[in-house]
C-alpha cells in the first residue's frame, strides 16, 4: 500500500501527521510556512530526506502571494530563515533550501507568477527525485542481503522519512521485490518511538515481517546470533564517513562491530556534507526534556529532573561496513568515494552553502 | 530520608508499589502468599537483593495458620513451589527460598508456632544481612569513586532494589557520605522505565545529583566524555564472573570498553551461583509484549505486532572490570576469588540446590 508522507496540495503542503501514528492516519494541511515549520519542529513530519522535500515546497508556500522586486526576495529571506531554524542536524533540509534559494536567485529578474512556477516546479523535482534515488539506493543496497536474513534497523529510515520509499527500508524493500524473505527487528526508539510507532506499522502495512524490540534488548539479541546485519539511515554524513543519526545508532554499531555483524548506512547524496571534515562538527539537536519525562501524556520520572535529550550521535566511520547511496556501494576508506559521489550530484556546491548563505 | 522498600508488618509483608513510583508513595499490604507472589511477578517490588528478602517473609506468611506435621510441610512445599515460578532470573530468590526450607526442614520436629518463629526469625536475618552486605558494598566500592566523578547506571540497584540501602547505588552513597561530589546518569530503562521512575526518585530524595537520559543516549554521552564510569548491580553472577542483569547491560559493558570506561557489578554473594560454570545458562525471563507496546497506559505500537521483551541480558566478564560484592573488589580472572567469596558465605552450599530441591 502506497504511504503518502507528503505532497503538494495545490495551495498547501499535505503530511502525514506521524505523532499521531500507529493510532491513527491523520493529514495536515500546511497552508502557511509557520504551520509547516512547526510540524517539523514538533515532528509532525520527520526524517532527512522528508525534511528536505518539506523545506523545499516550505519555500513555495513562502512566496504564494508575493508581490514583485524586493518583496518577492524579502519573503524568500524570511522563508528560508524561519525554515533553516527548524531542525539543525539532517543536512538535506539545508541541501533542498539552497537549491530552491538558487532558482530564486537565478530568476529574479521573471515576474512573481514565474518565479512561483519554476519554484514549484524545483521542489516538485526534489519531490521526484527522492523517490528515484531511495528506488536507487534501494536496488543498490538489496545485493546485501540474502534470502532469509534478519535486518535490524533503528528509528524510521523508511516511506515515513523519504518522499514514500525509504532508504534504509528501502533496501528492504527492495529485497523483498527480488523475491527474497526478509525479516526485520525494529528497535523501538526512544524518546519518541519511530520505530514502535512508523517503522513497525508502515512494514506490517506493506507486508514485511517485524519483531519490535525494546532499544535494550538489540546487543542481546546481536550476542546470540539473531541479527545478520544493521541497517540504518543518515541525517548528515561528513566527509570521511562519520554519520549523525538518530540516538542510539553510534551504540549500535559498537554492538555490531563487537558481534561480527556488517553495519550498513543508507543515504541520499543529498545528506553528504562535504564542508565537514569529521562528524563532531555535526550540529547535534538537544530536543526538550519532557519528550524522556512525559513522552506518552504520563509523567514517568519525577517532577523536576535534570534531563539530556539529544536527538542524534555520530558513529565514526570505522564502524561502518558500507554506505550505500543512489550513487553506489562505498566501502572504507571513504573520503574518495564520498568525495566522487558529492562532486558527481554537484552536492558538494550546494553543501558549500548550506546553512551559510 | 529512608525509604522502606518492604517490612514485616506482623501477619502480613509490607512493600512499596513500585509500579506507582514517582507520582505516588503508596503501600501494599500482602497477607497471603498469591497477593506477594503476583506482586513480584508484576514487579511491584523488584530487584535481585529485595525478591530474597520478599520471598523469605512469603514463606512465613505460607505457614501463618498451617497445622502440624504433614499440612505444615505442604504448605512449605506449596509456598517455596509459588513464589519459585514467580521470575525466573534473580539468584537471590531461590537463595533466600533454599535458606527458609533448610530451616524448616531442620526444625520439622518441632510446634508449628516454634517453626514459625524460627522461620520469621530467619527472614528477619536476611533481611538484616541485607542492610548491613549493601553498606559494605557500599564502602568497599566508594575506593574506586573520586570526588567529581559521573557514574552511569542502569535501571535501579539502589535501595529499592534491596532492604534500603543498594547495591549499585549504595557504593554511590558511601561516597557521598565520605564527602565525595558524585554525579550520576540514570538511563530510563525501557521497558518499565525502573531508571527514571525509581532511580532518579530514590537519589533525588537522597540529595545525590542526577540526570536522566534515554538509554539510546548512553554511547554518545560515553564517547564524548562525560562518563567516568558504570557501576550496575547484578541479578545472577555465573562461577565465571558473567553477570545476568536487566537488559541493556551487556550494551553499555560494551559501550563502555570501547570507550575505555571502567564498567563495575555490585552485587551480595546470595547473587553467586556457583551451579552454573557460565552465564549462557542462566534462565532469561521473557515478559509480556504489553510492556513494550503500551507500556504507559498509551499503545504505542500498531495492534498485534510481534514483539520480544528479555528482562535481562548476559554480559561476558571479560567485559568486567571488577565486581564489587561484601567481601571485597574482585577483578579478573573471577572463578577463584568467586568461589572463595561462595565459600566463605556458604553460599555454594546453597547454590547447589538452588531450585533443584
Amino acid at each position: 500500500m502506497g504511504i503518502e508522507t507528503i505532497r503538494w496540495a495545490g495551495r498547501s503542503v499535505r503530511i502525514i501527521d506521524q505523532t499521531k501514528l500507529p493510532g491513527e492516519l491523520v493529514y495536515i494541511d500546511c497552508k502557511d510556512v509557520e504551520t509547516l515549520a512547526r510540524c517539523i519542529e514538533q515532528m509532525k513530519i520527520r526524517g532527512a530526506p522528508a525534511l528536505g522535500i518539506a523545506a523545499a515546497y516550505g519555500l513555495v508556500l513562502g512566496v504564494l502571494d508575493a508581490g514583485s522586486g524586493a518583496e518577492f526576495e524579502k519573503k524568500v529571506d524570511v522563508t528560508l530563515e524561519r525554515l533553516r531554524r527548524t531542525r539543525p542536524t539532517a543536512s538535506n533540509l539545508f541541501w533542498a533550501l539552497e537549491r530552491m534559494r538558487s532558482v530564486a536567485v537565478a530568476n529574479r529578474q521573471e515576474e512573481p507568477h514565474r518565479i512561483r512556477e519554476l519554484l514549484l516546479e524545483e521542489a516538485n523535482l526534489i519531490f521526484e527525485e527522492d523517490r528515484k534515488v531511495c528506488q536507487q539506493i534501494g536496488n543498490n543496497g538489496a545485493v546485501l542481503l540474502r534470502d532469509g536474513m534478519s535486518v535490524l534497523t533503528h528509528c524510521n529510515a523508511g516511506a515515513l522519512a523519504t518522499g514514500g520509499y525509504g532508504t534504509a527500508l528501502g533496501i528492504v524493500y527492495a529485497a523483498k521485490d527480488q523475491g527474497k524473505r526478509i525479516h526485520v527487528f525494529a528497535d523501538e526508539t526512544r524518546p519518541l518511538l519511530q520505530g514502535a510507532r512508523l517503522t513497525a506499522w508502515e512494514l506490517m502495512r506493506k507486508g514485511v515481517e517485524v519483531t519490535l524490540i525494546c532499544d535494550n534488548a538489540a546487543g542481546s539479541l546481536m550476542r546470540r546470533g539473531g541479527v545478520d546485519c544493521v541497517i540504518v539511515g543518515a541525517d548528515r554524513i561528513a566527509g570521511n564517513g562519520d554519520v549523525a543519526n538518530k540516538v542510539g545508532t553510534y551504540g549500535l554499531a559498537v554492538l555490531a562491530k563487537q558481534n561480527g555483524i556488517p553495519f550498513y548506512v543508507a543515504a541520499p547524496i543529498s545528506t553528504l556534507d562535504m564542508e565537514l571534515s569529521d562528524g563532531d562538527q555535526i550540529p547535534i539537536e538537544e530536543r526538550a526534556p519532557d519528550e524522556v519525562t512525559r513522552g506518552f501524556g504520563l509523567q514517568t520520572a519525577p517532577e523536576g529532573v535534570k534531563v539530556r535529550n539529544p536527538a542524534f550521535d555520530v558513529t565514526p566511520h570505522e564502524l561502518i561496513t558500507a554506505i550505500v547511496s543512489e550513487e553506489g556501494i562505498a566501502r572504507q576508506p571513504y573520503a574518495p568515494i564520498l568525495k566522487q559521489w558529492a562532486e558527481k550530484g554537484n552536492a558538494e556546491d550546494r553543501a558549500r552553502k548550506i546553512g551559510r548563505v
